[in-house]
């Protein structure tokens, strides 16, 4: 932490502030510089809050120096996590695709696209039980229902499942019926969602908040992380800027922030940031190139009867198109695409 | 809705879009353009998701025109709503003033504080005994003791008390020992949580989210009013944008904005918007000239001491500047500021 | 500027880094922490860019600390600068209107609107000859016939008068017919415009951009006045957000951090910022409210045939309203509001 | 053109609004729906503001239709446009990547980095001799000599040149000494400038502001083409968002937006969008994915002495590694890189 003195600031004034320091346990180092003097601290920081040193007379403001996050820091932890999902790799040499629909909506809809996002290769099926929407007079999904419907499917076609946990008491119903949770972008900073997903026993699909900083959505993951559970996937799915011609702005520069500081895998959702589905292949190709791990993507073979979102979601031919490309690719960039898996 | 064709589409896609809105049992009215035909759709659209006509041949986009909320709606009920909380009536002709501590820290700090509150005018204690932080190992607040702190000095003081329900396990806890229970800004979209708030029984305090439009915060009330509780007031806190000299941007025209769509009372935050308390005071006085029903802001009498958010409560001291200076005001716009309330 | 070495930085790197910094003539000052060592910087810093020192091996980032204006900072100089324009003070005790039409758009609509101001009370005479226009097929300005038309105006009404200068071409023209030269948003960094107002001989209106920082409008002004012309008068008038309820987010915020940072007086464009006359009188209130030295207003008085912004315009009447209301706020604020002024 | 009635407004008000729209000349198409009437308009639309009709009784909202652009509209010209800049074709099947230093600092650095990267395999040399800077106290660029500089390298290399023209009073001799003139991001707006672009003769290269829609970028070309100029490219390079991870955001999305709407050919400028060389190849990669036409990047060999923007500069080597990466990259994209041009 450093304290900036005002230009003006008179020699008793940095005394003072010294004394302050001091007095909270910690080391004060002053710098005086042409204009004016700063005061580096060290010691236990952890636990200081600037305003300790804020309204101190002759002051003109606290900079903080340290990062706030541990357990998701590569600093801590060098190499990549890899994060396994029922026998899919994420965070490794390979590729990984999650698709289907937006909301599982009956059990003949969601075979049929399970079938057909199996088919074009996808590694991982996707289907939201339990729906955030905007207006309460809008679909909010089957529940546990759409979760039975989920397992069913996973059990004809050993595609494993995500799906999204909306608060705390479907929680426990989502980890058991899903091989990986997802925490929506809305509950990034629902942090008893976030404390129960890190006990919850199964891997964790943490996307990033339309407004949140990279800095947010590593600490999100740290509470994850500080309850015990290490396998967390991150996911970009755009920011709310003022553009207007896309739903949000898919930041792919927050990729590679991400991978920079944290070793925790992202991977993008290009279909909520485009809010589209003619932008949804672009982005994809834009994700991969970026670095990112993985795409979700949503899938619908009538999107035009959709419970929700369904301008965003690929038709299954265009989800057979996105795969040729993202198989093209991947050797270019050094990455692998596995061959589908399961029965 | 709108559809709008595009300059190049030919008669017959005009007719097919017109066969498709009415094969959804709709009514289409085609307005032939100097450049393109458009196509008024009227019937039952609530339930149409514009996605229906968005990949037909020959449209361009889909616009949609009627409004999604109801029961907030001004439209819907002409007259501002007036919320009563343990006496104090938020919507109406007085000012309502929210003052106290961002966190409970010990019953001693927080009688110390309410006292001063009081004394300066305040019409409600507010304090946290549940606090969202956007880091793990940030001070979290002391949960049900902060709650039995916040009564027993309600029970002394006489001053109504409003306290943040972080999640649905506490709800009810909160809803038990406040006389009105908050959502944060970070919760506005948690759909459970409304839903809860809506059947709990007391006024609810709904801060707008940080990336919130002003028909989001509409909608997240909706959701409290569908529930049966139109004991709802709304709360500007500030938005996030690129601007930094601020922690956030207090949006003091979302003040008019909602009381002219809805008739739900709306106050302002100023505490959290800034961010530092040498702007808390001219934020106050301009969010109530701007037209809010009330304040909400933050005190402590040891700032540098505060276990949250030290840096932008205001001392007693500067409330009590802060008081004259609303009462000054009030008047000149016509409203009132009622003498100090309870025991 | 402190350089932050990583945790694993070794020590040879840490001397590396202090060897480098001495090597430029700077001062370099280590400070071991408990988990890193930062090394404060000090000399001549002005001339130095962080990349400097960024691509070390060893160093994690580089922080700056010294602020970057000098001749509009308060530290520099603490009295706030009074700006006179024809006889009007703007920054004083004293709030300032200026008020008239979007676009000179006739002799006769010019005089009509800016009897109506003063007998409202304006102070100054608004009026664009030169109009910056989003489309080419827009109204672009009467240009210089504009001019003369304000020039006229004013000899009979002798209300001085702002305009705006939209290039250096008519910059010398604007400020021959005018008693300020306004700079608009969109040219707020334009930097060779900047340049030239500063030898211009006029006091000069500037306009923050709809995304500058309050950083980058105070070294917007920093041009200005380092051409040797400090009389320069700041205007907050909405900046781009997400937010979709008025065309811009008017940022009350920036008149205190503002005031805090510099001696420049700043007021108030509360018609840009709402884009809907319904608004106009809220944020204008607002605006005082929070410190505003004055205030600029369109006023229009048939608004549905004006050639440019019409929406946002009051009409004579609401002028005389807002008027009133500023008359009543002004006292309780501390500030007075001058009798009109003029022949 | 839409205007949307009130709930409650009465018949009368709605034929009031159905006369003022014929009074215009325009024809009124009403649409009676559940809830609401709207009222479609047609006719010569272009010239009409919304406000025409906004403040009618009985009027709750106005929504404009049409698009404002024409000459840059893929509507009116379906084939992309191909901008030719001494030899090299921007918008056909081949990427393009210009290179070079963001500042002309002297003649050696600028042959010493041209010479890099053009054996890299650039096809277009950069380099500014005149710079917008934020602070009157940086470098502004050599001016003149800077542009003799270039020509000076183009000539003995053979690479032709873009550079930027920061205002009017340069832009001749910009055009002059350049192959392709650039309007920088904060010039986007400045309509004098684009006029006069489109008039000088040379193609343009006009980069998107950092608060701009894709809406108002057309725009800002529709002036240059209106002007009869229709050789221009379009640069995204970063919007100003919250997140601060990167200087600015990189709006991929906008590529294939304007792709849609637009035949102008469409580029990414990575550097500035990072501010930070590390994740310059990151974002070269992502936006080649999604479908830019080319790149503009910025390239140092001594990154730490370079008088502006060293942070986002890569080394020759580093640029030599990205062409290697877009080489790859671009047939599996069905693009071509050619070989390197010139003498």
């Amino acid at each position: 932490m450093l304290v900036v003195m005002r230009m003006d600031a008179k020699e008793e004034e940095i005394q003072g502030a010294v004394r302050k320091i001091e007095a909270h346990g910690l080391k004060a180092h002053p710098i005086p510089g042409a204009q004016r003097t700063a005061i580096g601290i060290t010691g236990n920081i952890g636990i200081v809050e600037p305003v300790l040193f804020e309204s101190l007379p002759g002051v003109l403001e606290v900079i903080q120096v340290s990062h706030p996050y541990k357990l998701v820091s590569r600093e801590f932890k060098p190499e990549t996590t890899v994060v396994e999902v029922g026998g899919v790799r994420i965070g490794g040499h390979d590729l990984v695709v999650i698709a289907g629909p937006c909301s599982v909506e009956s059990y003949e809809q969601t075979l049929r696209i399970a079938k057909a996002v199996k088919e074009g290769g996808a590694h991982l099926l996707r289907g939201g039980a339990y729906k955030p929407r905007t207006s309460p007079y809008s679909f909010q999904g089957l529940g546990l229902e759409g979760l039975e419907i989920l397992a069913r499917v996973r059990e004809e076609l050993g595609l494993p499942v995500v799906s999204e946990a909306l608060d705390i008491d479907v929680l426990d119903q989502v980890a058991e019926f899903s091989d990986m949770v997802q925490i929506g972008a809305r509950n990034m900073q629902n942090y008893t969602l976030l404390k129960r997903a890190g006990r919850c026993g199964r891997p964790v699909l943490l996307k990033r908040g339309m407004n949140a900083t990279v800095t947010e959505l590593l600490l999100a993951a740290e509470y994850i992380l500080d309850q015990g559970n290490d396998q967390v996937v991150l996911c970009e799915r755009g920011i709310r800027t003022f553009a207007d011609h896309t739903r949000n702005t898919l930041d792919v520069s927050a990729i590679p922030a991400v991978q920079r500081i944290s070793h925790l895998p992202i991977i993008a959702d290009p279909s909520h940031a485009a809010g589209q589905r003619d932008k949804v292949v672009a982005l994809s190709r834009s994700s991969v190139a970026v670095g990112a791990d993985g795409l979700m993507v949503e899938v619908h073979d009538a999107p035009e009867e959709a419970l929700s979102d369904g301008n965003q979601a690929l038709s299954p031919g265009m989800f057979v198109d996105l795969m040729v490309e993202i198989r093209n690719l991947a050797p270019v960039l050094d990455r692998g695409v596995p061959s589908r898996v399961g029965s």
